[in-house]
Formats: structure tokens, sequence, C-alpha cells
């Protein structure tokens, strides 16, 4: 039976601050990307949702992401390479700790936001986080853009890579994603983008904003939850897979 | 031969402030108390004290702190309880992984500032400090203050205690530290301060600021170089042991 | 015609976390304590709600508190008088610069969450806000608890003190509040809350958690509109205000 | 007699962090550009420097920047225009509520670090630098680089501006400065920067980094105090001007 793996962006709230319901993605889920505290996520908010990954088998990776909790993560910032590396280290280390006192472990780092943009091109940041996982686990597998200098960079230093399509995100012809400043850079109706990720899943294709069908590479397949509205997306994502014969599981 | 732990806080800058001169105190200690990030410590600037703590063979602790930079980590913060425990799991791992990346590991867990001093009596943060301890690794050893609660709950658990003396504090009869804000909390003499920390270790007393001789346990001696006074002092120290007889080598 | 003011917390999201519905709590108060940046408020989002503040000619407070994002402010800091001194004056500006930009002003200020409850009895900390509020505007009235050493500090220095009551907390015999902590604390019965807010302000009396009648001065009263129900309670109250012949107004 | 302005950047600590000796740059400039809590700056520590520098005589500028402490404002953040104006009306409002606390007052804006870098070419961020000074005050003139399109957007609003030249930085031919990150970016020979200053003021030309004299505007010079040798070489420059018949003084 086919199957593909569904990811999604957990434990972004802040001290008092929530974002999303975690739990009820967390039945939706086969990978829960957990923020680590730079763009968001504080430490016992993210023990919490350790534990409630744990507690449902769902798989762990590390969401790591630029210091910027006033810009949620999602503004380009000039990082030095080598202090950026060193960052990617201490946000993977302090999930892990907290995914093992939840008894499990972080299983692959999904870099998150304006990072995971700028390392589809930005040479020196892309090496620099890849030099990161490497130095943390060299098994730890990296979930992100196929094609993207960042999976260039993780593959010249033998990190097994994960291709992943975003349910939710107009494409470009070129395979890349349309910026979020732009419009129509994200899809709302909950139907097509269920028909949507089904024939990426299935066909391996995507209707790129031009109107041209580009493949797409697909082992995981990024969902949201930020909303009630993207709640019901990504229920509606996975009861189409389902309902295709494909079924939710971690990648292997 | 007899023999004493030295152990120092370093990593302690942020970003482009620097404090202290880290890899002289490499040289003088055997212990290093490397900051979390939570008071201080930028994960680039903790890379490198780690690498460098490596390269000599000195050891390296976690010096976890309250969520402070602003203060330092030495103003008393009402935190909750179980969040504490899970912003220390986090600065634990956080560092952990900077000191796997630079070939080393963190061999104990130092309570920093305000936190130290508040967990020998706050029965709640000193159990919730030692739960996470015992999350991380219940064969760390913790180094703190002999006869505090600390040492009681992590003893509870299970956890190694290592008791410190601090060579340039004052102490109380009850065998406590007098507080910074007191006056004369701190010691400046470098000649007398090596003197009363060889009477420590071979003698095990201490003279109180009420002029009485208290015992005191000690298998590690703090030491302080973030000023060039202060280097000095923890030079004068070290060479006092060692003409006493008394090699400075890492607690057992 | 009799009159009280109504003030709420405003502008206390962060980024791209939001908290509470400032733009149907402004159709309801006559002052907003608006967040200053350290338990909460980004710059882009203070400045939104001031200028909303100011479409609806509702009086800006400044709400200040310890420099304290992930814990909300709502956590004791044993900060250095003279440093909270500064950090107040700091905050007061900020946000004055703000609604200036929006065409208005800071009429008054408000201390939140825990250095509001600390400054109840906390004489150092108490005089340091006083002095701070001095320093920037002598002619800045200052609201508050009756009866704290915050009060007491603030006449000192001739500030103008402006009495509130809180519309869903429990009192404690002696005129203070029950803590967050404790169960009970936060009352949930819209209706109860209004009668309750219309006795206070009619006949100048609350019930304490012992059942006994307690004296309460109120010029202003607090109501809360963090999540759907504090929103319709705040509602109630100034509903039965309105009916009982009380009208909402800023007070002199 | 001729005069031209000595600016130095000061109050950029953080908490227990210190840089440079601001009081002995105090002795020698006219113009103290102040940090304002984003890139550097606690409260406390500002109000010191603003009381210090009011007690000389001092004027007071808002050292504005990026949010970014543990980059110290030194790196590009890819900054929403709008959000970027509020953070600048933010700073300059906290840092005049404390200039004024000490009896003095802002009187200029100068952006720092990457932020002052950016603006030169970045029309957005130049104009919502512009229009945050504009919004607090129009009167308010701003330091920065003759031929910036800060300047452009900041003259458009009507805003005094005033060109500052840089005594230790190497320019390129088109006049703008050569990167920190590009080797000879700064200049350390005391006598030489001394001279350089000197032709700068009194001839209005600077040699270029490919040896052509380029023109160059200065109403104000750039000193730096971080080290003890920029302190020697500010007074180098602050020497060999007076000895000319240059006077240091406020730019007008």
């Amino acid at each position: 039976m086919a199957h593909v793996d569904l990811n999604a962006d957990l434990g972004e709230g802040f001290g008092v601050w929530r974002l999303g319901d975690d739990d009820a993605m967390l039945d939706i889920v086969t990978s829960a990307n957990v923020a680590c505290g730079f763009h968001a996520g504080d430490p016992a908010g993210l023990l919490r949702v350790c534990r409630a990954a744990a507690d449902r088998g769902v798989r762990i990776g590390a969401q790591v992401g630029y210091r910027d909790l006033a810009g949620f993560g999602r503004r380009f910032i000039d990082a030095d390479p080598a202090e950026l590396t060193a960052e990617i280290i201490y946000q993977i280390g302090a999930l892990s700790a907290l995914a093992a006192a939840a008894g499990s472990t972080v299983s692959y780092v999904k870099p998150h936001g304006a990072l995971y943009n700028s390392i589809v091109t930005h040479e020196a940041q892309a090496h620099a986080v890849a030099q990161a996982v490497h130095a943390v686990n060299p098994a730890l597998p990296v979930l992100g853009l196929a094609g993207s200098v960042f999976f260039d960079a993780a593959e010249q230093l033998g990190l097994r890579t994960v291709a992943e399509a975003f349910a939710d995100r107009a494409y470009q012809p070129n395979g890349r994603l349309v910026s979020r400043r732009e419009p129509g850079a994200v899809l709302h109706d909950a139907t097509a983008i269920a028909e949507r990720v089904h024939t990426m899943v299935v066909a391996g294709t995507v209707t790129a904003v031009d109107g041209t069908d580009i493949p797409v590479t697909v082992e995981s397949v990024c969902v949201h939850g930020d909303s009630p509205g993207a709640l019901l997306t990504a229920t509606a994502v996975r009861d189409r897979l389902i309902a295709a014969g494909v079924r939710p599981a971690p990648f292997s």
C-alpha cells in the first residue's frame, strides 16, 4: 500500500501566547515539526507538545529558525554562518533533551520560515545549517525543498534529505514557493487543496501559478493548523489521501 | 596525593559583549561551568569555550540559570516549578549538543546566581531543578552548597551531589553565603583568599563573618576570572594548593 | 449623573501572537491600559492599538511591567529599585512616542501583573515605580489599589492616585486580591460580576471571600477581554452600570 | 573660527556587560549617539550615560537600530517597513524619556550598524526610518551618510540632514564605506586617522581605497571609543582639529 508522511509545525506558542491547536494536529499528522525556542516555543510548552506527540506515537522533528521571536522567524537575518551553525546545534540539543524527557527523540530537522526560504538559494547559510545537523548527528534526516542548495549541502555531508510538498502554498514554475508577500501565495479552499495534494502524491505533479504542471517530489506533505480553517484543510488532506488508498505514515 | 576540583564560570559573554578571560581560566581550573544561554552565553561563544575546554581536557558542566539576560541571572524570579524544570532541561540539552560538537560532553550541572541562592532554601524550585537534571540523565552530578534543600532534593532522586566552597565569598555562621548586596560579601586579597582555600581544603573549616570557624565540605572550589584581579586570585589559589601538595583534579 | 471609568489591558500580543480582541474592548472601556513592550506588546501592535484608541476617544495609559515576555510579567522579579525606575521611565517614554504618533497621549500609568501585586507591599519597588512616573511627568496619575504602599509612595511625591476595583477578581477581607494561584481567584459568571461591580460603584462595598462586606474605593473598574467569555462579562458590566444610571467616563 | 561636531556611540553595554569607556568619550565628543535598547543598552545604563552627558553639556542623540541584541544590530534584518517605523518611534520615545529624566533631551537621531548601512540603499527601510523620526518630531535632525537614500527620504519629509564622516573607516570611490567584512575596512593608526580627519574637515576630501581623492561632506565626525586604542585615536583626532584651529562644537 502507498504511504506518505504528513508534517506540521507545532509548539509555536510562547509563554501565555498560544498558536494553533497542537492536540488536534497531532491526531492528523505523522511528523511534528516542534519549534525550538528561537522563533517560537517556550520550554514548558515544548515539553508539553513533545509529551503529546510521544503519547500518540507521532515523530518529533526539530524546527529550527533564526533567533527572532518578534518576527516569528519570518524575516531574513544576514547571520554569520559560523554563528548560525552554533545556533542550530543549540536548538536541536535543547529540543532533544525535552523530547528525551518526554520519552521520545528528535528524528529529523526542518528549518523554519525565513531560514527555510533563504537556504533554498543562500549557499553559506545552507552549508551552515547542514553542518549543524551533521555535527549533532550525521544520521539525522533533514526535511526541505527538493532542488534547494540546502539539499545539495546536506547531501555533500551524507545527510539523508526528505523532500516535502506544501499543501496550501502556490508554486512558481521553477518549483519554488511563491513568497508569502505575494498575492495568492496561500491557498484556502480545503477541497481543492486536498485534491491538489492527492495529485502531488499519486501523480507527482502540481499546477504552478502560470498554469503549467510541474513535477514535484513528495516524501512528506506539509499541512498547517494555525486556524480553524487550516485544521479543516489538514483533515480534508488526510481524508482524501486515505480515500485514495494512501496511508499516512512517517517517512522511512 | 590529596586532590581537589577547581571550578569557574565561563562562556558568560553574549554576542559582542565579553566577560572575563575564558582561555586564561581554562589553564587554571579543572571544571568549567559553561553558561547555557539563559543568563549569558550565545551559542557561538559557548561552542568556542567548549572547544577550548575540550582541547585542554577541562571538564564541562552546564551552568543553568533563570531566563534573564538583562539581570545576568542574578535576580530571583518567582518561576513556576514546572516551567523551571522545562527551562533547565532545555538549557542542559542545548549545551550538551554544543559540547558534543566540540568533542566533549556535559559532565555535571551547576545552578547559577540567583537560582543557586534561591534553591538553598526554596523547596519547590530546588525540586524543579533536581527533577530537570534527573530527567536529562540520572547519572549527572550536581555541584552546589552542602546542606541546601537543593542537595536534599537531588539526593532524594539519587543524584550525586558535589559540595563546593567559594574562594572569595564571605560565609554566614550557618554555612551559607553572605548576600552580594551586603558589604564584605566578596573578598579581594589574593594571598588571604589562597590561604583561606588551603584551610578549607586541608582542615575542612572556614572563618565565618562573625569570626567563628565553621566546618565546610569541599569537593570543589569555585574561583572567578571576571577581572584581572580575579584571575590573579585564581592563580594564587591554584599555586597555594599545589605548594601544599593538593593536586587540582576533576571530582570523581 | 454618576459616572465611573472602565479600564482594560490592551495591546498585549507580541509579533505574530495575539491576545484578546482589542477593537471590541475599545468599544466598551473608557481607559486603555496599553502594554509597553516589557511583558507584552511589539511596537507595531502598540501603534495599532494607540490609533484605534485615539479614533474612539478612549484614553491611553501606560501599562508598565517587569521585563519578562516569557512570563508575561506575571512572575515577581527581585529587580534592583534603581534599575526598575529606569525600566519604567523607558516604557512610559516608548509608549508616549507611539501614542503621540497616533495623535493621542499617555494620560496615566498602571503597573501590570506581578509588578502591580508586588508594589502593594514591596516598599522599595513601590518607590521605584512612583519615582519613575514622577520623573517622566509629575502630573501623570497612577491607577492602582487603594491602601497599597505604591499609593503611599505616589502620594508622597504628589502624584494623583486613582483607585480601581477588579470586576472579576476575588477579594481578601483586607481589601487585597486573592492570588491567581489560589482556587476561586477569578470569577466567571457574567451576571454576578456585573451585579458585583454595580454594588462596588453604587454602594462602595464588595463581598470578600470570607463572606464579609468590605468597603472598596472605586474611581475605575478593571475589566478583561482576553477571551470571548471575558468580553461578554465586560459588556454585561458596562450595560449594568448604564442601566443603573452610571455613565462610563474617564476619571477626571 | 571653524568648528565641527564630533560624535560617538555610547551606552552600548547591556546589563552586566560593558562596552567602551563612556565617561572618557564624553570628555572628547560633542554629540553622544546613545543606544536605545534594541541593539544594546539597558535602561539603567542608558539613564547613567544620559546623566553623564547632561553633566558635561554633551548633546544626546538617539542611536536607533534593529531589534537584535544577539547580533549587536550588525546584521541586516529584512524587517517590514511599517514594523520598522513603529520600532524606531518606540526607541526614540524610550530614550527621550530617559534623557528628560536626566535633564536633557534627544536632539537628533542616528541609525546604528546594519540599519545605518542598509538605508544607504534600501528605499523602503530608509523611508520607514525617516517617517518614524518625522512622526516623533519633524524638527529632529538625522545624522547619516551624504548621498544615501535615507537622506533623500529624510529631505522629502523636510527633515534636517547632517552629513558625517567616519574617522577610522575606509571609503569606496563612490563615497560609501567599505564593509566591515572586507579586509582594511577599519583603520588603526591614530596619527594617520587624525591627519585624515583634518583633511576631511578642512579640505573636504578623503582618499578612497583605490587611492583617489573624493569629496566628502562633513558636519560631524564619527569617532569610536570601544577599546583603549580607539580612545587614543579619538583624542588624537580632537587634538589635531584643535591644533588646526577647528573647534569641536555641536552641529547647529
